[in-house]
């Protein structure tokens, strides 16, 4: 069996997230609907991250064994044209046996995309958060600064399970600022449910006042999801890449 | 009565363009709408451009009049409140009696974006045009050459009036690639009928070899719209400022 490795771009906007469900349109789904046609058998897709209902991918990783012997290099237009217009494989390519899209990613890298005006945008709408509170960027830099590194983030996850471990090392965390946009860019060697939505939150709150510098340290060592900020609005956020 | 100056922020995929017709959603009327009930007066709504239908714009310039006493800094909320999420007003400001948004207009600058890459793009699939043939920048930029400057650019319009003036003013035609786009920056005085359109539709046909330059001279002297390019789709142009 080979095993193929995709690398996948995706507006997520009209889907229920990445993850296969009963009566929901996912992106999962709908992929590996579109390779089966393709390889005219049933297979399973693995993806490198589990992105939520309205959250986008410029390249998701996922992989899938196959006896096809289609050649990677036709895979990923063979596959395009199953494709809705909102999903688009960009490569394909042999991988080693071992390889698994999840298991196997060592870091991923998200960027969440905020619009920090007193007018809400059009052009963009589908592809960042608004937010029309002023910020005060050095706060929200010393808070990413405080975050950086590898600690238990369970604070900015939602959903708990007893016997997790939810250490993660968080080892990028920048905050750029270009117009009205303003551009998170978060690198981790994992994330936990919500984690890159809240951490975003928590500092826009941080950056709004609303949140002290002084409490921040301490949300982070409660590890108690309920001291951590909102969850930012999914539309915001972009996988950006996987790395093995 | 007093004159009020709008900036006007619009993704155009789902509207026929900006000018009001009978029995299609424009962006002029949808507008026009939302004024009236914020000003609670009929009014006459003056755009710089009239773009065509799929055409964005990420600053559009429009005037009214009106005896209104709302203030100027609050008119873009009220007037965003009866807005569709894919038109905003970012500013309105009282302007002197005199000001016509699309005859006071001196310089217009349009984008349009081509995405070049053997497979189509997802994530900005509404605001760009997919070129799959490669492309030779350096003669794309030495066809750019020859259009820049004044010119009769009857061999790049649509539509024929015996007597118009086809004379512009081509000030800027840059072409620049980052990754898979390319950014064409066109700045004129005044824009004949899908004239940016048609003149990115011919450069790219020039980069792709379909055109040769030796031949790209002749085609502005004809004069001939039957001579230049392809119209190049609408969802990859954008009016980005019009100077006054």
């Amino acid at each position: 069996m080979r095993n193929i490795k995709l690398t996948i771009e995706y507006d997520g906007t009209s889907y229920a997230g990445w993850q296969q469900q009963k009566d929901e349109t996912t992106v999962q789904g709908t992929l590996k609907a579109a390779i089966e046609m393709v390889v005219g058998e049933r297979i399973i897709l693995y993806g490198a991250g589990r992105t939520d209902a309205g959250v986008h991918a410029q390249c998701q990783v996922a992989n899938f064994k196959t006896a096809s012997q289609i050649s990677s290099l036709q895979l990923p237009f063979a596959i395009n044209s199953h494709l809705p217009k909102d999903i688009v494989v960009n490569t394909a390519q042999d991988a080693d046996d071992k390889f698994h899209a999840r298991f196997s990613a060592k870091w991923k890298i998200y960027q969440y995309l905020v619009y920090n005006s007193h007018i809400r945008p059009a052009l963009n709408r589908n592809f960042c958060c608004f937010y029309n509170f002023p910020l005060n960027h050095r706060i929200m830099k010393k808070g990413a600064k405080l975050l950086r590194g590898t600690h238990d983030f369970s604070a900015f996850k939602t959903g708990t399970l007893p016997n997790d471990n939810n250490v993660r090392e968080l080892k990028r965390l920048e905050i750029k600022r270009k117009g009205e946009y303003i551009f998170f860019i978060l690198e981790a060697n994992g994330f936990l449910r919500h984690m890159a939505r809240r951490i975003v939150g928590t500092l826009l709150e941080l950056g709004r006042g609303k949140i002290l510098i002084k409490d921040f340290d301490s949300i982070l060592e409660s590890k108690d999801p309920q001291l951590g900020g909102p969850t930012a609005p999914a539309k915001g956020l972009c996988l950006l890449e996987v790395k093995y």
